[in-house]
Parts: structure tokens; sequence; C-alpha cells
């Protein structure tokens, strides 16, 4: 069968996969060409609001939190004691308002370069906004790249790269010069967390993310997997790299008395996204 | 943008939500009406073969060792010593080859009602028949509810039930006298697993699958979560029962030290699998 204009649909030559959503009476609710990408979204019949970027799809409404909180909660009950974090992009802010949960957190920067992807979050997305105005939040619409490279050394403990795919504005979010710069800001301890792309349809790019963090002078480097719909193959992951730090210290007995609500996360999801597969163990063994 | 006959789509207007695989060259390899489905083999660009039944995508030789693992080693580690065995579908015989990579196993059945499902695998997914002639396999092309019932009680170890959705001819394998007429069958200690669709868009059907089990009397239940991409939401399932047994009994050091490869499975993976998101826990909690 063939699908129309009734639905959106991401498709990739390259993979040869697509997934499309079914649209509610074809209603686009924002399209702007902004500096950096064409920023849309559009109302779905069973998956809410769907935000796309340059033709990716990038948040629902329905099934962002497998993406928000696994981006969030397990680098966060890993770290010691994380008090000053910065996302790099995340313009959605449904990252930021997951990082906020943390009452160790005293400071979170949000450094998207797309001042759009926040004003589109603010009226489709509102529930991921929730926390824009918590006092212990910044955001800032500026160069991540360049923000991490002037910020100061060893002056952050967690460092979340929120970034779209490795074209495009992104493309320098996946490098050994970002990655040293990331090291340098971090204080001893310190942990950086990269969205790594789908371990069926993207290994080469996730195998490429381990080396570059180690290149960058990282000591350990930890992938986790998760589901996630909307994105290709629908299962996703991000990479951990710890400075100075094994990334063996779950705190699982604090992710277990957590003191906030989650739909995805909890500590046994949290151990079981740090298994790997076979073919991944063999993957990251080989490089 | 839309898609057109140079893809196979499965999409399903209720969901919301279609999955595509770009076609090689519009290449159909196989197409029969059997008396009892329309069986489908495609060729595609980046997923190799592609089996597909009444529309909806079944198996494809780059994707289907999730499924077919997770269908056969966590329920086979489970039980202390599964010997007899019976797959209720299963014809592209991918799970039987799983299954006979157990040494402990001594009979297979596969009892799937359409004989073109399996003539269909041994052309083009031979990988998958690599054990049909196996001096314990059994390839059976019967009415799988009405072997269960005519069976012998107490009699099997271990009861896999590999269906396609629970429409057409899979749809009396989910209800409670299919399930009491396994549980008839079972042995003391014996488990059934069953395929139980995704838990993201068919969080109903999981939650009746578990009362289903129960109401037949069994007395343990468990469902395991693994990606599947060719399936909805590219998210599954699989939900295990057990006869007088708690489904506790997981033996560690043999899944440690298999003797055989897999692609995805192994005692991480296998622990990870049982973990339950905070939505799923609370919906089976509610039941």
């Amino acid at each position: 069968m063939t699908l129309d204009d009734r639905w959106f649909t991401e498709s990739s030559e390259q993979l040869g996969l697509a997934f499309s959503l079914k649209l509610k009476g074809r209603n686009k609710l924002f399209d702007v060409q902004s500096p950096f990408q064409r920023v849309e979204v559009y109302q779905t019949e069973g998956f809410g609001n769907l935000m796309v970027i340059d033709g990716c799809t990038m948040v629902s409404t329905r099934d962002n939190f497998l993406y928000h909180e696994m981006m969030a909660h397990p680098a966060l009950f890993t770290h010691p004691d994380p008090k000053r974090v910065v996302i790099i992009g995340g313009g959605d802010c449904g990252t930021l308002r997951e990082v906020l949960r943390h009452d160790s957190v005293e400071q979170a920067w949000q450094i998207d370069i797309d001042e759009q992807v926040t004003r589109a979050a603010e009226q489709f997305f509102p529930e991921l906004c929730a926390s824009n105005h918590d006092p212990r939040a910044r955001l800032l619409f500026a160069d991540g790249i360049q923000w991490i490279a002037d910020a100061e050394a060893s002056s952050i403990d967690l460092i979340i790269v929120d970034s779209t795919d490795p074209v495009g504005p992104a493309e320098g979010l996946f490098s050994v010069p970002f990655y040293r710069n990331c090291h340098r800001i971090l204080r001893p301890g310190g942990i950086v967390i990269q969205q790594s792309e789908s371990p069926l349809v993207h290994l080469h790019l996730l195998q490429d993310i381990h080396r570059i963090m180690r290149e960058a002078g990282f000591d350990s480097t930890q992938t986790l997997l998760f589901p996630q719909c909307i994105y290709p193959s629908g299962w996703w992951s991000a990479t951990m790299a710890g400075k100075q730090a094994t990334l063996n210290t779950f705190r699982e007995q604090d992710a277990l008395h957590k003191r906030f609500d989650t739909e995805y996360y909890n500590r046994d999801i949290h151990q079981a996204a740090l298994a790997y597969p076979e073919f991944l163990r063999r993957a990251l063994a080989a490089r």
C-alpha cells in the first residue's frame, strides 16, 4: 500500500526504512524556517503533537517520556552529587524538566542554538516546559559548541548532549575537539552523556562515539539502550563517558526511593538499560 | 512526503502509525493465498527478505534474531530441565532452531496451521530452517488449538505460542479455554510463553494476557520486553506463565556459559528483559 498526505512520514533511503504517524485532519500547527533549520509541529491521531526538525521526527507527546527520562536520570543517579548540569541542545525543554526533578541540582543551563524549537515547545508541548521558570534553570539560545569551548575548566558535573542527528548544526557535537572541551570543563568525577542513535541501524556511529570519547580523554564509556518508537528502528541509545570516573557508581538506593514520578525510568530499568546484547558487546570490544 | 510502491508499508489506522521497508526493485519473491491467509515475501534494500502475512510484517532477515531468541532462550533457561517443547505457530522455523540449541531438549514439535509459511521460509529464510531435519524436530501442519486440546495431560515442559496478532487464525490463542488446555498438558513446573504485542501501543492486550493466564490456572506470570524494529512501535513483549512454578528460577550460570552463539540474548539481556518500566508496573499491578 502507499501512504498519502494524511500521514507524516520520515523516511531514510539510506537505511531503507520509514516511519509514519497519521495526522489529524492534515493539521500542521507550526512551520517556521529558522536561521538553522525548519521546525514543524503536526497534530497526529495516535501520538499527540509531533515536532519535526528538517524532516526528522523529534518529539511526540505520547512517547517522549522514554527519551527524556533516559537522557536525564541514569546519568544523574550515576554521578555521586550532580550540582551543575549543562544541556546542549534539548530545546524542547523535556530533558531540562527531568534534570530539575533532582534536588541536588543547583543550576541547569539549557543551550540550544535555535530559539524556535523552544517557542514551538512552549506552545505545543507545554508539559515539557513546566520547569522553564524554575529559579535553577537558565535557558540560553546560543551555539553549544562555542559555549562549551568558552566555559571555565572544572566547573560542571554533568553535560547532556541532547542533539539532533549528526548532520547539520549538530555535526560538530560528534567530534574529538568538542569532547576535549567537555572533558576540560567537567570536574573530576564528571559525566557527559550523548544521544547515540540506533544500535540496530547506526552501529558504526555508536562505535565512533565510544572511540571519540576515549580519544578526548574520558576514562570510561557505557551505552544505555531504550525503546523510542518514533526514531528510526524504534530502538535508541545514549552513551555516557566519565572523567576520572568508572561509571560503576549507580546510586541504586536513591533511584529506588526517588521522590518524583516517572513513566519509564526506575531502578530496574536503569540496570536493564546497561545490558549489552551480544552483537553490541562484540562491536564495542572490537573497537 | 508520501511513499510510493517502491516501499512495503504496514499501516494501522487504529494505532495511527505505519512502518515501511524499501523494496529492492519492486521485487516480490513469493505470493500465495493459502486456505488461511495470504503469505508474501519481498526483497528489501536494508533488511534482507521480508515475510508478510495478511499485510502484517512477520520476519525480516535482518532483525528476526531479536524475536526468535527472546521467544526461546529466556523460557528455556528458566525451566529447570526442559525436555519436551511445543511451538504453536512459528512456521518460519526460527524459534524451532533456537529451541534445538538447548541440549536438554529431547523433542520439539512445531505446529503451524499453514504449511505455506514454512514453504516460504525454506526458500527465502533457509538459515531459519537450519534445524528442521534435526532428529528431535517434528514439523506438523495442523490446528495448534486442537493439538493442545488433544494432547496428553502433564506431558509437556514448555509451550511457546509464536503466533500472529490476535485476529484471524490466531484469535483463539488469546483465550482462557486455550490456556486451560495449555495448563492441563504441562507437567508441574512447566512454562508457557506467548508473544504479547507492544507495551506501548497494545497495553490493554498485555494486561488481558496476564489475566487470561491467571484465570486459566497459572500461578505466576512475567512479561519480557525487547526491541523488534519491524513490529508496530518497534518495542515488543512476550509473557511467560508458570504451572506450579514461580518463574524465579533463571539458570543464570547455564545462560552465562551457554554453548551456542546468539546475536541478542545473553545472561545480562535475560535479566534486563524482566525489568518493568513504571507505566507497565502500574498497569499490571492494577489488573
